[in-house]
């Protein structure tokens, strides 16, 4: 059986007719762990499949590596089910030598000190700190509004677990041109933005000047975070973002796009970068809240 | 300013017309640090609002607490801002004599032991044996499925967030005559569970027989694993359900559907709650993979 997709029996009911029994496909989801030099360091539950990109990926977006040659090896490692077959759900991660972990992860450990208050500034200071590229170039105008546009239907285009299964979350980076690099999917919408970083990562692509990333939902903090460790100028959304991406894509210099609905588009922060918006706006629209 | 929306001006960018200014209402994301007796323990972005409800549900979900006495206190405390005002991102818990913490929680640490394999069996494992309510009755055919249909509908009228800001998820817990319990909206869909759960909990009403649990998304192994742990006995999802949200419910006894749309449900799990499917049935939809 594939381990992407799994095939169940379901009761269909509606409100014509009476029950009706039909095979639906779902989308997997499996936990994974990954270690750190044999230590448990997380576990993540995901769609099984391009699990390395995955680990990659998480680890760029924690501000622990930015370069390929920092992980020394990625491998599966002991794990067996009940029945005795490997499970393919604990990665091993081998860290080059001088990486260092930071004491607390990003995602949950976001507080400078006890004394200090937790709070979006705090955040947002704990991101650009743990930032390795600066600020995301080119800031000039360079993308155009037609290409973001199409952005959505290509990456639905593209996405062939979707297709199937109907439940599964989509990221695409995708050139200025509109020239798709990379798809992933997941059941976990952060995880398929980890699996197109890491792939980046580990064909030493970061950071990734030039590119929008494309999502098929919301744009949370941790998503623009995650843009903005990988060095990406340009995060679209096809739903809404948090008030709190909004100032973290402000603050970082990077693009916010949202409710990217085929013939309109809303952008949050840093519209210079769009052709069409940078004689109207010159920078101010992601500046203090109204 | 509210601290639940927030005010932006957006550039709104179409295919006629140029650029336009407007302002947009944001849902609030926030960072809240919980502490257990004064011990940092998790930090989760959250739309602010309800948060003593969060704490709970969330401290229920992980296996903690299922009794409201449990909790001897919960309260705001240090956190101020570079202004020094209170950032109410900050919630101290004290647990009541005798309430013993996981040494790991569900969510993170699912394996059972480093010679054991992670895998779904091991996470339904560790999840079942952190429930305090059995299986989550009634069994009977109890639920209509015009009740059923109509919950979608019900949420989105009740969904003042989504109303203003096209960007939260939310949770709405009904009783079995389709009447509202409680709703909540978050930028987290987790955690608009949690707020529900955490409600219901400091109100006194766990285990949540003869209720239903609406979700605006998709059903994952971990919004069945907090339905489960409140004692609800049906999950209802707009969006598909993942593999091992399916199994986990087949498992532990839960009715789990996806899909409502309207006019239509898929019931991936223990159909005969539901009168309708009842006679065509018998409990063996949640069987094993086809």
């Amino acid at each position: 059986m594939s381990r992407v997709v799994q095939r169940r029996r379901v009761v269909k009911l509606g409100l014509e007719g009476g029950p009706r029994r039909r095979e639906d496909v779902l989308a997997a989801e499996e936990p994974l762990e990954v270690r750190l030099g044999g230590k448990p360091f997380s576990v993540t539950m995901r769609t099984p499949g391009d699990d390395f990109d995955l680990v990659a990926g998480f680890l760029v977006s924690e501000g622990v590596v930015w370069e390929p040659g920092q992980l020394a090896s990625l491998r599966f490692c002991a794990g067996e089910d009940g029945q005795g077959r490997q499970t393919y759900n604990v990665i091993d991660v081998q860290l080059a030598a001088g990486v260092v972990l930071p004491e607390t992860s990003l995602e949950r450990h976001v507080y400078t000190s006890s004394s200090c208050g937790i709070c979006g500034t705090a955040s947002i200071e704990a991101v650009t700190k743990g930032s390795r590229f600066g600020p995301a170039g080119p800031a000039g105008p360079v993308l155009g509004l037609g290409v973001l546009l199409s952005l959505p239907e290509r990456l639905r285009a593209g996405q062939q677990l979707f297709e199937r299964t109907g439940g599964v979350h989509a990221a695409g980076l995708f050139g200025f041109d509109g020239g798709l690099l990379c798809l992933r999917e997941d059941v976990g919408r952060h995880n398929a933005v980890d699996k197109v970083i890491g792939w980046a990562l580990r064909e030493g692509r970061l950071p990734l000047r030039e590119t929008v990333l494309q999502v098929s939902g919301r744009a949370s903090f941790e998503l623009v975070q995650k843009a903005y460790l990988a060095g990406i100028p340009v995060l679209s959304a096809v739903s809404a973002p948090s008030s709190l991406a909004v100032e973290l894509a402000g603050q970082t210099g990077l693009t916010l796009a949202g409710f990217s609905r085929g013939r309109s588009i809303n952008i949050y922060a840093h519209p210079e970068r769009i052709a069409e918006a940078a004689q109207e706006t010159a920078g101010e629209a992601e500046a203090a809240p109204a």
